[in-house]
């Protein structure tokens, strides 16, 4: 059995294997290693992600140990909180969540995660910085107000409060709020709404993400292959290879 | 659970999540309904892909149906023959399986598949077309004979004998060497070595494996959505909908 990478998120996991996104580059690079699976929800924040839960990570019936088919995933990344961070009184109020129930909610999410399985990696990603003239531009509801729905100072305590919870829990964090601010014209160049990512935008998620799994032994280099490279079959036997 | 689609092919499936890419393109558009998974062994015949089906489709200890994980597939893409196609006496000549085996091998291929998932929709998919001359100027290995390892007529040859395979099994086929070549520059619109697919090659296999898909009832109208759609929340209530 390959093991596998769950994608737990909003819209930015859901649209992640799309042309050049960063769902579709994972399971690109483990394409011979590793199933990257998608559980990306459009438009959830971690109040409706915590109702969900056991439903996206069903407990086997026998021991509870794995998930419906049994088996313990290398890694889980949870990419929250850009829906959370929708201001309480703009026209996406409905998907607001308390910074401080945002980190509850968060918690309780890594733990559901370590409990269901303390061997697996659960790696947080902050929500990416919010180029507030964009969602102007793009507005996904009525906006009567023509004000901004989403704030990057906003985003930015979501994503402080994330990397909180995983200093807290001694796990790793993408910090997307904060790198992506470090590059010229970060606002139009990684976001093509104000929120949702160019393909320049999601190469820097694969990329950290990469980063971060390698950092905990989850590279190309230390998994197994499954099945025989072409590049190691020997053309003299080829069969030779396959009966091992 | 949520139900899966297998890719099971050589290089053109295993590259299939790259920019663009088919597998990736697929895992897209069901991105909230469907599993696709990746078994794509770049350089297999179907000889090879013969030695290893037990081991890519392993049988649960219990009772037999089902893969490891116990859920029966809703599909499997079935895609060999550009390897088996490589010319006997050319510089591939290892990766070379007569057309007599390459069908007795797929067919093999197909009745162990329906043999342990007798409701799962087996789709075939013929190798596409050979531009030759990409193929002389992208060389794969050393060609001291300056010829094209592998031929359109040749190609052509394997997708016939694909294309009866279903007609025999009463399965469906998306005859990709016919279909590209409906289309002015096919060499260098769809094949980017003169094998492998460029982004709108790729393009045509996703429509294609959707249409056939669809055709058997497999499509985004029929198939459940997993959990609840943010254009189905009620605004006023959100966590309604996540109690059913």
């Amino acid at each position: 059995m390959r093991p596998k990478i769950y994608l737990f998120g909003d819209s930015i996991t859901e649209a992640s294997f799309d042309d050049g996104g960063w769902g579709a580059s994972l399971a690109h690079h483990f394409s011979r290693s590793v199933d990257v699976v998608l559980r990306g929800y459009s438009g959830y924040n971690t109040r409706w992600a915590l109702h969900v839960l056991e439903r996206v990570f069903p407990a086997v019936d026998s021991g509870g140990e794995g998930v419906g088919d049994g088996v313990v995933p290398l890694a889980v990344t949870v990419f929250f909180g850009a829906n959370d961070a929708c201001l309480p009184d703009r026209c996406s109020a409905f998907q607001h969540v308390p910074l401080h129930e945002y980190k509850q909610n968060l918690l309780a999410i890594v733990s559901f995660l370590k409990k269901r399985w303390p061997t697996t990696l659960v790696l947080l990603i902050t929500p990416p910085p919010i180029d507030e003239e964009g969602r102007l531009q793009y507005p996904y509801v009525e906006n009567p107000l023509g004000l901004p729905e989403r704030t990057n100072e906003a985003a930015g305590a979501y994503a402080g409060a994330c990397v909180a919870v995983a200093g807290e829990c001694g796990i790793p964090v993408v910090d997307l709020w904060t790198k992506m601010q470090q590059f010229p014209n970060w606002e139009k160049a990684y976001l093509r709404d104000g929120l949702h990512l160019t393909q320049i935008g999601n190469k820097i998620v694969f990329e950290e993400v990469v980063t971060s799994l390698r950092e905990k032994g989850l590279s190309l280099e230390i998994l197994p292959v499954d099945l025989p490279l072409i590049s190691e079959i020997d053309p003299n036997d080829p069969l030779k290879d396959f009966q091992k």
